[in-house]
């Protein structure tokens, strides 16, 4: 079994790209988060025993025996006519009224949205602007199309526009095509912020003044704990802005269903793309979603799940006041799954992870969600899945590592206690551009 | 609404490998098809409704409310394990008994494993060989990968191994980076031919010598009407050969379940490319897939289907034989789903489109299944989806509409009598290189 790259005889018979490729983060944790006596705070697992299933076992059941010349048949690339109608209407709530069904692809879950937008749009070398810190499976989507990505900084507002216009700015002047910016408006992962109203604007006129393409990529837009969703992007611009939507995190992830609203042009290139990568979605879970919102009180659904993580957020915000040592600080999510902490001066959330997983609890390092290898400093808390008990018991055991930690590299001193804001790197305005990585490992 | 170049405004932003994207003749086909007084020879659509849907519609409703918290939730990139290990389990019934689940990668149909393999070995410009002619869905996966195809003819054996080898001399002499061979062994969609046993030890044998990596694509391999499955090309070499199967034919392609199996470093690879393509397919639908192996008479049920799909050849070719005029020529396949037809010289099957639209029959021009433009003298015929009776009229308004064309062009004198033999273009050993396309039209 070759595990070593000189022991695999195709070694040098690869495309450019696979060679960038690596383990995330995420998927290295997989083995250890699912013992049962760790408290897993690291992945991104939507509660979805909380959805009356029963109720939904009997309607896919039924969309079967009843539908099964169409739910077990091959469908259209562009995804089920009656899905992008409701879809639309699902987009209605975050603002997005002007929403044509034609506009609409549907995706396996918006991760396959994310890819086929960047394959359409990137050349290898070409420039992505993201969020620093980003998504980290579009880090790997970005990696696979051998684009390079410069992150921009985000504070507790958000993407911070003149950072933006500065990256521009600066990307002009190095004659660097710039394809994209990546964003994730609402209850950000990995950072738990959120894009402010004048903000928004802020983004919309800059992306108008530079010409530039705005990806809003928005699983988790329903999911706020305190107002009304927000205004999308999209909804303040149908030109430049290319929405990704997904059924994910308001229904069930295991359908894999999600979307892109774009353009026509675009559309069209977006469904070509997928003719070739999948044919069409699968026809059965975009029935379910289509039958599901049809026919079950789905806005109901979404409040009691927003209930379910408040409950949680509350456990993670109020066990991280009472126990984290000094010089720990860390966002305040008012929605969807994940808090950004960052580690006192001088500890390594990387380095940490072995004593942590000694000590029963998991978490994903910070370095994940950066395409630079930064983030060593940063580690991403998911309080989605967990209940509030183990929530409580998972951050007593980090903080005891941290104070480990602490006691180990002896730098009680050098500790910075002013409160957290910007979630980027300090001073990070003029961030350099890094390629893809270029590891040629094979990991486990 | 943008539907010219000139007014997409992102008409310079997209990347290379989006110009060369286009609508592939059976998408275009589409509006044609589904007119209810049009018999389709077109669609490539397996009889669903012969499924025992009330039973796999009970199985499906019970997986969801049985194990929901599974089959609803986030899975592994590489699929479930026990669905892999019943990929194995039907992989043994075309002689590959050595096949480890952990070689074995779920995918969104095999058009996303078709996908994944080319992602991962092509880059723009390396040469893939191919069958003269090729599924249409993989000569786009490997238009989108900007690769070149290079057409390898074929005859009512399959796949010519001294063209192969011819092939694989003239790409050497060229300095060309052949990166596979893509073969359709089984049922040849669209030649509708099958490769002989002793060609398919040639076949493995020259991929040694050549030290050629062969990507066999088997979603028919089970479909055979005469004889039990024959032994496949991974069954002969496991290290060269990548295999790719698909529950679409044989239980439902609406589901989205096929797999690739690889060698582990290459599997290693196409975990990390499925997984920043889709995070991970379908849990539902994989869940489907194993129970319904577990406890369906899923044997029974692919014998039921190749009793049907047999009448339906039957009627195919019975009505070719009564109503074709002279000069026209096509294949006789013993299993799955197609026939591939040659029209009398000088007729042209793009061009005689419409006049067969008119007259309510649809069929597939040659063309789409070339990567040259050549083929325009062919013709793929479907007998999956329409009942014999509607087969028989679909032939006779065909035959019909073909001798106007001939009376059209005049062309009694030059007509060919001869058998059918070669299924790819006659003296076409040495076929010239292609790239793909690169029309920037934006297609309806
Ligand atoms: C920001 C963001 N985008 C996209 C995705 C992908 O979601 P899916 O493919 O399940 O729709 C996720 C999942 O965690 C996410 O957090
Ligand atoms: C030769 C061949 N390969 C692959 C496919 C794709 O099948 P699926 O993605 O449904 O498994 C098809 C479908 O018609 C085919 O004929």
């Amino acid at each position: 079994m070759p595990r070593h790259p000189r022991l695999d005889p195709l070694a040098d018979r690869y495309a450019a790209r696979t060679h960038g490729m690596k383990t995330s983060e995420i998927r290295a944790l997989f083995s250890v988060v699912s013992r049962p006596e760790v408290v897993s705070l690291a992945g991104g697992m939507p509660a979805v025993t909380a959805l009356p299933l029963d109720a939904v076992g009997s309607m896919i059941g039924e969309l079967v025996s009843g539908m099964g010349a169409q739910t077990l048949q091959y469908g259209s690339g562009q995804g089920d006519p009656r899905l992008r109608e409701r879809i639309c209407d699902v987009m209605a709530l975050e603002g997005i009224t002007d929403a044509s069904p034609s506009e609409v692809v549907v995706t396996v879950g918006s991760q396959q949205g994310l890819d086929l937008v960047t394959r359409v749009f990137c050349d290898p070398g070409d420039v992505i602007l993201a969020e620093g810190p980003s998504y980290v499976g579009a880090l790997g989507v970005f990696q696979a199309a051998e684009a390079r990505v410069r992150h921009v900084p985000m504070d507790d507002d958000g993407l911070i526009p003149e950072a933006l216009e500065q990256a521009l700015l600066e990307c002009r002047a190095n004659g660097d095509r710039v394809k994209f910016l990546y964003t994730v408006p609402n209850f950000h992962n990995p950072a738990g912020v959120t894009l402010s109203e004048p903000r928004r604007q802020a983004i919309v006129d800059i992306a108008d003044r530079y010409d530039l393409l705005v990806i809003e990529d928005n699983p988790y837009g329903l999911l706020g704990f305190d107002h009304e969703p927000m205004r999308a992007l999209r909804a303040r611009d149908n030109q430049r802005v290319i929405y990704l939507g997904s059924f994910s995190k308001t229904f069930s992830p295991g359908l894999r269903v999600g979307w892109v609203l774009a353009p026509l042009a675009v559309r069209e290139k977006l469904v070509l793309a997928t003719e070739a990568q999948v044919l069409c979605p699968p026809s059965l879970t975009q029935y379910a979603v289509a039958r599901y919102l049809d026919t079950q009180p789905w806005r109901e659904q979404i409040k009691l799940f927003t209930e379910l993580y408040r409950e949680r957020r509350d456990a993670t915000l109020e066990s991280l006041d009472a126990l984290m040592p000094p010089g720990t600080t860390w966002t305040r999510p008012d929605g969807g799954f994940y808090v950004w902490l960052k580690l006192p001066n001088g500890l390594d959330s990387k380095l940490m992870q072995p004593r942590a997983v000694g000590a029963h609890v998991a978490y994903v390092p910070g370095i994940g969600f950066y395409a630079d290898g930064s983030g060593r400093e940063y580690m991403r808390l998911s309080y989605c899945y967990p209940e509030p008990d183990q929530i409580r018991e998972g951050v007593r055991r980090l903080a005891r590592v941290i104070e480990a930690e602490l006691d180990l590299h002896s730098t009680f001193d050098a500790v910075d206690t002013g409160t957290f804001r910007a979630v980027g790197r300090p001073g990070a305005t003029a961030e350099p551009i890094v390629g893809p990585a270029t590891s040629d490992r094979i990991e486990d």
